[in-house]
C-alpha cells in the first residue's frame, strides 16, 4: 500500500490542486481512499500516492438501509479527509463505487446526495462496486469482466467499445446463491434440515453450533433472525470450507454448486458481450475478488471457478488484483 | 363464525366467569378471539360461543422484530377484549399460538411477558401456531400432523402420548422453500435469471413486473429489499399459480418443487413420530392449513401434496378445518 507514513506532509502534497476521494463501498467493510488531484497515472498500484486510507462498516443499502448506508458513506469520507489533514473544500472529485447501486434511480439517488455534501465543482461519479473491482485487477481500463464473491456475488463486464452487463449482485433473497451469504445460508439450512429429519446428518451441525456458541440447531433460528445484517451469516464460509476439507459430503455439495453458481455468473455476462469473441475463443481478463475467491485453502473455490469458466471459454485469463481498495473479508 | 351479534350481551355472557383469549398469531395477520371462561367443550367449530374477534398484522417476531411482535399481541387482545365489552381483569386464561416461538427460550421469554400484562391468577399457555392449527382441525384433539403453509411453512405432529416433532417452520434464510414466501422468492430469481442471461425466459417476468407496477427486472431489487416483510414477499404466489396455469414451465418446476419440500417436511415429521406404524400404512390425521394449500384452484397445491405424502403413507387421512381462527392469506 503506498501512501505517506513519514516525512512528507500530506497536507502539502495535496497542495492547491486539492484531492480526489474514491470510496468502495461492500457489503461488509466500506474504503475511502484520499489521493492528491495533479497525480500522473501510475505505473503500478504500488506506485499510487495515497494521502489517507478510512475503513468503514457495510454500505450497501439494500442490507442495511439507505441511512445507515449513506452514514457510512459520509463518515468514512470524513475520515479519510482528516486523516490527509484536509477537508471538503479540497475535493476536487469523488467516486463511489458501492453495492447495491443497481438501477439508475440508485445512481441519481446517491448522485444528488454526494453533491450536496460536496457543493462546488466537484465531480461525481455513482458505480457498482464491481466497476472499482475490475479497474483494480486491469490497472484502471475498464475492459473484460469481473467477478465478486464476498459477502454478496456480482458479474460485471465490460466491451472495449463501452457496452456494459451484469448478472447476479440481487442479494440473499433474489437467489446470489454463490456469495459467502449464499453459501452460508445453504449450510445453515442443512443443519435445521439434518436436524428436523429432512436431510441427511453433517458434521457442519456441529461445527458451526461451536462457533456460534450455540447448544442445539433449534437455537440457530432464533441466532439468523435476531440480526439481519448479511455480513454476520457470510463470516461463516471458513468452517463450511474446513468441513468440506474435512470430507463432510453436504458442505462439499454447497461448495461444488456454489461454484457451479458462480461460474455461470461470469459465463452468462461474457457471452451477452461476447468477450470472448465470436468462436468463444478469444482471450479476456477475469478479475476475481472477494473473501470466497481468496487463494491459500486447500478447497480451492477460486481455482474450481476459474476451471468451470475455462471450460467454455478457453480464453479467460484470470487476475488476481495486485493491490485493490478492497480490505479482507471478516473470515 | 360463532358469535354474539345481536340480542346477548357480550359482558352478559362473560359474567363473573371471566373470559380467556386464544391467539393465533401469523407471519401476515394475527387473530385474537375472546370466549367465556365457563363454557362446556363445544360439539363442533361452529357452536363455540366467540364473544369477540379481532385481527391485527404479522406478531412473527423474526420477520417483524420482537417489539413489534409483542405490540401486535398487545393490541390484539386488548381489541378483542373492548369488542366483548369486558378488561383484562376478566381475564383467567390466555393462550398464545404464535408463529416464531420455536424454542423454549422463546416460550419462557413470551410467558414471562404475557405474565406482566395480565396480573393476577390468570393462566398462560405459549406455542407454535402450529399447535392452535393442529387442534382446530381435530376438534381440540392434539394427536395428528398439521402443515401449514401461509407466507411460512411448518409442520408439527403430536403422538397419542403427547410426544412431539416439528420439521420447517425455519424461515426463509433457513429454507423454508414450500412457503408462499420461498415460492415467491424463486420467482422473483427466476426473473432476475432470466433477465441477466443465467436462467430461461419465464412468462412470470411479466406478469410480475405488472402486478408490481415496475417497469423492468433492474428494479426488482430495489423493490425487494425496500421493505424486508415477508408477507409482502409472499401475497406474489397467486401470480406463480396463474403463471403455472398458463402453462410456464418455470413456474410450474417451482410450485413442483415446493410441492415435494411441502410434502418432504410432513414425511420428516410423520416418519420421527411414528403416526404412521411401525408398517408406515397406519391411518393418522393431517391437517392442512394457510393461503398455499386453500383450495378452488387449478393448480391443485394441497392436492398434488397430498398425493405425494400418500405415496409413502398411504393412511394419511387429509382434513381442511371446517372453521379456523387462521384468517385468510392476502392472496
Amino acid at each position: 500500500m503506498g501512501g505517506y507514513e513519514n516525512g512528507d506532509s500530506p497536507a502539502a502534497v495535496a497542495g492547491e490542486d486539492g484531492v480526489v476521494l474514491g470510496v468502495d463501498g461492500g457489503t461488509t467493510n466500506t474504503v475511502c481512499v484520499c489521493l492528491p488531484a495533479a497525480m500522473p497515472p501510475p505505473e503500478s498500484p504500488a506506485a499510487v500516492p495515497i494521502l489517507a486510507r478510512a475503513v468503514a462498516g457495510c454500505s450497501n443499502r439494500n442490507s442495511v438501509g439507505e441511512s445507515t448506508a449513506l452514514e457510512t458513506l459520509e463518515q468514512v469520507m470524513t475520515q479519510a479527509l482528516t486523516m490527509a489533514n484536509t477537508d471538503r473544500s479540497a475535493v476536487r472529485a469523488v467516486c463511489l463505487a458501492v453495492s447495491g447501486v443497481n438501477h439508475p434511480s440508485d445512481q441519481q439517488r446517491m448522485l444528488e446526495w454526494i453533491g450536496s455534501l460536496f457543493p462546488g465543482n466537484a465531480k461525481f461519479y455513482v458505480e457498482n462496486d464491481a466497476v472499482a473491482a475490475l479497474a483494480s485487477g486491469t490497472m484502471g481500463k475498464l475492459h473484460g469482466c469481473v467477478l465478486i464473491a464476498g459477502t454478496g456475488s456480482i458479474a460485471y463486464g465490460v466491451t472495449e467499445d463501452g457496452k456494459v452487463a451484469r448478472a447476479a449482485g440481487a442479494g440473499p433473497v433474489l437467489g446470489d446463491w454463490g456469495s459467502g451469504y449464499g453459501i452460508a445460508a445453504q449450510a445453515l439450512t442443512a443443519v435445521i434440515k439434518a436436524h428436523d429429519g429432512r436431510g441427511p446428518q453433517t458434521s457442519l451441525t456441529g461445527d458451526i453450533l461451536e462457533k456460534l456458541e450455540l447448544s442445539s440447531p433449534d437455537e440457530i433460528i432464533g441466532w439468523t433472525y435476531a440480526d439481519p445484517s448479511w455480513a454476520r451469516i457470510a463470516a461463516l464460509v471458513p468452517v463450511v470450507v474446513s468441513s468440506a476439507e474435512d470430507g463432510d459430503e453436504v458442505a462439499n455439495k454447497i461448495l461444488h454448486d456454489s461454484v457451479q453458481e458462480l461460474a455461470d455468473t461470469v459465463i452468462a455476462v461474457v457471452r451477452r458481450l461476447r468477450l470472448c469473441g465470436e468462436d468463444e475463443k478469444d482471450k479476456f481478463p477475469l478479475v476475481l475478488v472477494g473473501g470466497v475467491l481468496e487463494g491459500n485453502k486447500k478447497w480451492d473455490i477460486s481455482g474450481e471457478v476459474i476451471k468451470c469458466i475455462s471450460k467454455v471459454f478457453p480464453g479467460t485469463v484470470p487476475i488476481w488484483p495486485e493491490v485493490c481498495m478492497f480490505v479482507t473479508m471478516p473470515f
